[in-house]
């Protein structure tokens, strides 16, 4: 941390936040510039904070220089972190390119089997689906709640495919662990702590969603209050930010992938459909997403968007699939990056 | 709502629109223009949402027209409300201006005290504290958890201040309730819809701060919740957006309180401290809410904001607050508003 | 400026970087820290720019301590400068507030002259209206260019009000500046650099808006261009940033006004008219503008607006004018300025 | 367009609005719904802004259906274009992919060489480089004016490169495209309307970069301000636009891509150097435009970073160009697309 003082700030002023830190264990190296004087601190960070040198007399503002998350941060890990989801152990990583599908909200027994067919058909190794939903209005539909999370379970008995899903509320992280393999973290609740505190003691990967106002610094916080739970098993998901922009839902922040592996060991998927809000934007973002270096994606699906209770103008139908499925295909070696099949099933192959 | 057709739809496309929103007991009237149809639908908007109508072939968007809050919105309630807080009846509405003080978080027993007599002998009569804090870092300081509420209430029965306190888990909600006079739900918590259904039931005023990426619509969208499950005691508070600019920690909105007004019959207040993020800036910014219309303020102070454990750069001290009540007491006669003191008070007074 | 080294820089990185800066004559201070180093620069920063450290090895970033402006701060220059508009000499500075007011665009001398006098009965001391008109359309009414400029300048003829008006493009300084008393650069050209040093030279006083995404040192930056050029006598004006939020045209950064004179001896004026692009937010927008501190509001009137050729929709008409007039009268007074009369008949009258 | 009653409208103030768009040679047709009537209008949008409908009393808003851009719409003109740069016609369309390289600003006739050799050898058909650099710091390097045209003039007499070069002023378009063979509008200017009209004049083609804060509608507008005045021949480039984000010097919007083709018929270029304003994500982003359907890239490039005068940070070296080159034939072939070799060059070969 560098602390700038003030043009006018005294020698007393400057001893002062020196003697302060000095007294805390840190040390404090002055150099006085001709417009004014600065004050670079070593030591430990989250220390500093706590003796509040912005409040001392002729102190202008405080520069950190650190970044201030440890356990997800690539600094101290150099090595990319594979997350492994369900018993078949499906990675998100950097060797693989992971196609998560499903729908945006589970509706019927039906309506997400046919799903899960249409996702498994694309290659898609995990599924993703809504019980518990966050909606801006209280009079939209808000979800199946557990007896969604139990047509999540039968389907992923009939079909293998692990599954990925909301948890909106701390006090539902038991519930929904107890069903999920995977649990997801909306942009809603990116600083929602006591939430990211719960699923950091929860024993299940995460999926966490950068919030639409999150910088990439503040994403990263959310992952290090899971971290500090112990729980490393996380996925950073950028899924758009808010931008004044309006001819899309969100803003995808395609530099976030890039950025975001270059400060953390996480892996980093992308959401092409509810950044863009439209289905015509899907199949190019997500040819970006890989492009850019994305671990793997998710995308909303439905057997019939036309009758679906959530999000349906975003959801790819079948003939978009084969088309996303296609360029999974072709893009991917390019990032020699292979399908993320489950590690069990290549045990078994090999 | 008035649904927009492609230039290309055809005239089979118009009428699965009008066949659909007829079926569920809508009317739709069509408008045939030069470049494109639109179609102007009659009847309840979120039965349209369900309906799914952008799905439909030909369909280009929806625009909404009506607002989508009902039980905040001002078109059914013209009249602006008060909400009554703690025993005493404090008021917050359009005749009064509240000042609502105290430390970012209670510290200590002692801490708190002398905050509350600064508070009150700047003509304060509501009691602010936080005892969970939501921070950015899981290093830092979080709060003292119920020994800070019970902190709280000892300076309550002291000082006769109803407080007003952060509760950022549904879990906590009657923990806090029984203790607060006023739920104060803050702005990284504005999309949690569990915390905002469960103040909705908690039988307490609330302060519903906006979302620092909240547009106003969602904020009053935030407020129907709260509303929906019973609870109309919510008091609205402007704290700042996150915008490009750096020199403050947020963009004070400051047109959020007449367009608020405008929309809504919720009383609504402005922080000045949180906006800003700068001491300097707290004094300009509380004239600029009340010229504007607010219906109060609430502000970080400290005894001794050098050692303050969050947020001590932004916290007024004792020389500050003389300066604000100084101004509270020549603008707020301008604006036709007297001071919030407790309804309780003036009655026995009267 | 401090230089960030990577964590991994070598000590040959650091001492490449103190050799750079020191042959150019500058000094560096290098603080080794637990993380990394840091090396404090002292000397002219203009000039380190040039050297390109960043592209040095082992440099991880700069952060500038510093403010790049010099001629317009207020760390050089405490004292607030007042700029005097017209023949007349019209103030606007620290111890005044003036109004200034007038149609968006100049549509006919009747229309001019009619608003002239609304101005005039309110109060304004100063006139605005536009001859050439930035539009976001090429279809739409682009102003009546030099004949614009005669009608105004005949209303000033017969008012005696200053005028303003807005300058466009570089090549028509001169012959704008050959009508107006202020020349003003809008937002669209905020770093339009040519412009900037084109009114950096036309001899008269500047009102600078900010440009809609530029930072409060952006917009000190741009004035900092026109006062390179030899003309100090500018004066900032906050318009309203772009933001995500949409119920108003944009957002008013009513914190920029004591955030600038913080930083600036420039005077800052507000635009409520254009900010927030709605006749019912423009009075309590100017009451805002008054508390906050600044030395004057510039607003759209229409005699008629809704034959209004640009912006009618925010044009202030008589009745609006009236308590404009009253709320101005009612509030500066506490905030010790009096109206901004000419300085010539104030030395007359005196 | 539809215009949106206020709730209380009365049947007089419908009639009022009905009346005066039939006076003007439009149609309207009513629809009264439970909260609200709307009125959809068919005829000439430009015409009904000139109508000021908003001004008329119960009028809340009018909501635009159909785009305010004609001549670059796809609406009107389904089939793609191609623009060809250049004696040789190096196309930029949907066929090739396109990359333009060079240094950011052109500092000495060798550096300008050498950066045209490393770009041909990359397999750049077009050359970029700055004459009027437009800096926010007046005390910034500005450019070499017309001595830096000469230098890229001979630099493409010795390599058969086209040049694109900025122009920042009105007054400067005549020179500039007396050397240039396109002309580029930067992101400050991006409303320069004087600018956009000159450009339209010059009988260039134009790289038109979108505004940092312009919406793609406003781009859109600003390249039907060069179309309206003759000049079809507009390359759109996205650069990134300012966010809350700071992580890059701007968000790259990705989106924009698809969106912009989406709605227009101009090619679309990516600008992966000045979005992110950092070297390593130069290669990942350009690999993002490729994928997502961008026309080419343009991309700042310098034979020794270190010294640049401009930019230095962000620009690729020789090692650099070696990756981008190789991603470029891996990724291009998939979006069915050849490299834009030079029409005649082909003509010759075939």
């Amino acid at each position: 941390m560098v602390i700038v003082m003030t043009p006018n700030a005294t020698n007393e002023n400057v001893q002062a936040v020196v003697a302060r830190v000095t007294e805390a264990g840190g040390a404090a190296s002055v150099s006085r510039g001709d417009a004014r004087t600065i004050i670079g601190l070593v030591g430990d960070l989250d220390h500093f904070h706590g003796l509040n040198l912005l409040a001392l007399p002729g102190v202008e503002r405080a520069v950190r220089i650190s970044t201030p998350f440890k356990l997800v941060s690539r600094e101290h890990h150099s090595q990319m972190s594979t997350v492994m989801v369900g018993a078949t152990r499906v990675p998100i990583g950097p060797d693989t390119f992971t196609l998560i599908a499903g729908p945006c909200a589970v509706e019927t027994a039906e309506q997400t089997l046919a799903a899960a067919h249409m996702a498994l058909a694309a290659g898609a190794t995990l599924l993703r689906g809504g019980a518990f939903k966050p909606r801006s209005s209280p009079y939209a539909f808000q979800g199946l709640g557990e007896s969604g999370l139990k047509i999540l379970a039968d389907v992923r008995t009939e079909t293998g495919l692990p599954i990925v899903t909301e948890v909106i509320d701390a006090a539902d992280v038991d519930l929904v662990a107890s069903y999920a393999d995977m649990l997801q973290v909306g942009t809603r609740n990116a600083q929602n702590f006591s939430l990211l505190q719960a699923v950091g003691e929860a024993g299940k990967p995460v999926m966490l969603k950068r919030g639409m106002s999150s910088t990439i610094e503040e994403w990263l916080m959310a992952a290090e209050y899971i971290a500090h739970r112990g729980n490393l098993e996380v996925v950073l998901c950028e899924r758009g930010i808010r931008t004044f922009e309006r001819s899309t839902r969100n803003t995808l922040d395609i530099s976030a992938v890039p950025v975001a592996h270059d400060l953390s060991h996480l892996p980093v998927v992308v959401d092409p459909s509810h950044s863009g809000g439209r289905r015509d934007l899907v199949l190019p973002l997500s040819k970006a997403a890989i492009a850019v270096g994305a671990d793997g994606i998710i995308v909303d699906i439905h057997p019939n968007p036309s009758t679906a209770l959530c999000d349906g103008p975003q959801a790819l139908v079948e003939e978009d699939l084969v088309e996303l499925a296609a360029a999974i295909a072709a893009f991917t070696p390019l990032l020699n990056r292979g399908p993320a099949l489950p590690t069990e099933v290549l045990a078994v192959t090999n």
